[in-house]
């Protein structure tokens, strides 16, 4: 084995860990600025917009493990009558359903005790308990639709179902066995088909979903109208584009959504031109809901790199087909 | 029966939920301006600065329901040498843990990933991925150390472990059977003795003691200082008087402990003048972490009455030695 090759943003931190948990390995960091070692690499670890530009140009390469688990920065290097012969994995799992849920556990408390008008309260020493509702909603009051029931979405469900909180999943198959362990934690089960009886039923809407054909502009064309009674708030961690951001704000100009607490954008960064900056009811954060954390990456490469030894089929291989 | 006389702060918001809850109960709300109907009343449910100073004129009452479960405001109104004949009991329970917990859990999710500072760069259109570390901590790197283990800071300490988080007790018992159900979450016990250690080990620091004399000043005396290297957080939601307001602002300025998350204070609503509002990395709620929420009230009072009508013994009866 000639080693593993990292070329990321983070690869410094990346390799700190890695040593942690795979001492024998030789890791070796491959700079920007030279990057001939990936010619004789047999595996690299890094991230898709980095090793993207060279995908065809790695002769010995045996496997390529991804740094995180959106592709959308992947996709424009793949020639699709010319699929790459070596497996790409993601990093993905539990650490991005336990990073996510954190985001959105977190977030949902402020939302319900408008907690960041106490932090502005605070700044002026104004002591004023009505900021808070006295008999505000608690998880236990909260039905909540997660749209995209993978590994993630699942996660997150399952800890906003254990904090009391009624589930509602949707996903693209079409029946879902909901006695199954793994989905015990939803209650009911929507597809597009019934998309508007999940909206209209929902106090939180978290979408998780990732970016493919059928994914883009879901939530657009009108349909978020059906939110109106419930004054749904819209938690978009997945991708910016299940909506077209001029659909979403005219969504909260007619108030069919009370509120938005955004991570990802059809534009990221978020171009300072977007009216979306200026609600006082969207809370902006910088696409850092799911960080892919060096530890994690070397965790998940762990495990990877034991199957791969042992010629033992990977775990999150990118599927061409299904787009993740 | 006479029905049930209610005198609070939020006495028609509690009347409504006790209507739903038991629809053949009368329910009359006393006004602060003609309290002459509890001189006839058997049953009362009230705030305990409301009711207190009429403790000893009331010649009918067989029970006294409080509003809340922190017992500071009815202290004054109790004399030692004729403590009332009638049963006291609070509105406490799986409710406050609840509702406390999730109020620890969003600060705790707000405080590691920096979501203040991001709130702030949302008012100047910044897009800074930056703020947050890269590789910040979940709950599952966190260790976890609270302060009260009743029934409300076990609850608390049950979902931040759920979530992924280690946990430390710490109460007044001598020792305590951690391999219990009910302290399972627990994986070390600590007293008096050995308090140091605990605070030194931790990362969050939660406190939920009630005011007590053993806890007034518990962390005073410069026993923060043991909190240094691990640049704890203290989250306050017990009582202000576990630490001098002095003692904790100088902590603050030694940086003793990395942060604080008060949501109670030695003086409330806390004077304009205190030096607590000025810190950036001091956060204050005005004591709504764990609002006594009129649907809990009811549904706890109803559970009460049943008990009562049965003849069966009360639950959350207040304990005049133990002071709680």
């Amino acid at each position: 084995m000639s080693g593993v090759f990292i070329l990321s943003k983070f690869s410094s931190s990346i390799i700190a860990k890695l040593k942690l948990l795979l001492p024998k390995v030789q890791f070796t960091e491959v700079l920007l600025s030279d990057l001939s070692p990936l010619e004789t690499a047999e595996i690299i670890i890094g991230d898709y917009d980095l090793v993207g530009p060279h995908l065809y140009t790695l002769p010995k390469l045996k496997w390529y493990q991804g740094t995180w688990a959106g592709l959308d920065s992947l996709w424009p290097h793949i020639l699709k009558n010319q699929l790459p012969k070596f497996p790409i994995t993601r990093t993905s799992g539990d650490n991005f359903g336990r990073i996510m849920g954190e985001y959105v556990v977190g977030n949902i408390v402020f939302w319900e005790r408008n907690l960041f008008k106490m932090r502005e309260n605070q700044n002026n020493k104004l002591w004023d308990q009505n900021v808070c509702e006295h008999d505000h909603r608690t998880f236990a009051d909260l039905e909540i639709g997660i749209l995209g029931i993978g590994s993630i979405g699942n996660l997150i469900g399952r800890t906003l179902n254990y904090l009391g909180a009624t589930i509602y999943g949707y996903g693209r198959q079409e029946t879902l066995q909901l006695e199954n362990e793994e989905f015990k934690h939803i209650t009911e089960y929507f597809t597009r088909a019934n998309l508007h009886k999940l909206l209209s039923n929902v106090d939180y809407l978290i979408n998780v979903l990732p970016k493919t054909e059928e994914t883009v502009n879901l939530l657009g064309n009108d349909i978020l109208k059906t939110c109106k009674d419930k004054n749904v708030v819209l938690i978009n961690i997945g991708r910016g584009s299940v909506i077209k951001e001029s659909e979403l704000i005219h969504a909260l100009k007619q108030k069919w959504i009370s509120g938005a607490i955004l991570d990802v954008f059809e534009t990221e960064p978020l171009p300072k031109s977007s009216e979306l900056w200026n609600f006082p009811n969207v809370f902006i954060t910088p696409h850092v809901a799911g960080n892919s954390r060096s530890q994690d990456i070397a965790a998940k490469f762990k495990e990877n790199y034991e199957r791969f030894l042992k010629n033992e089929p990977l775990l999150h291989k990118v599927d061409f087909c299904k787009g993740y």
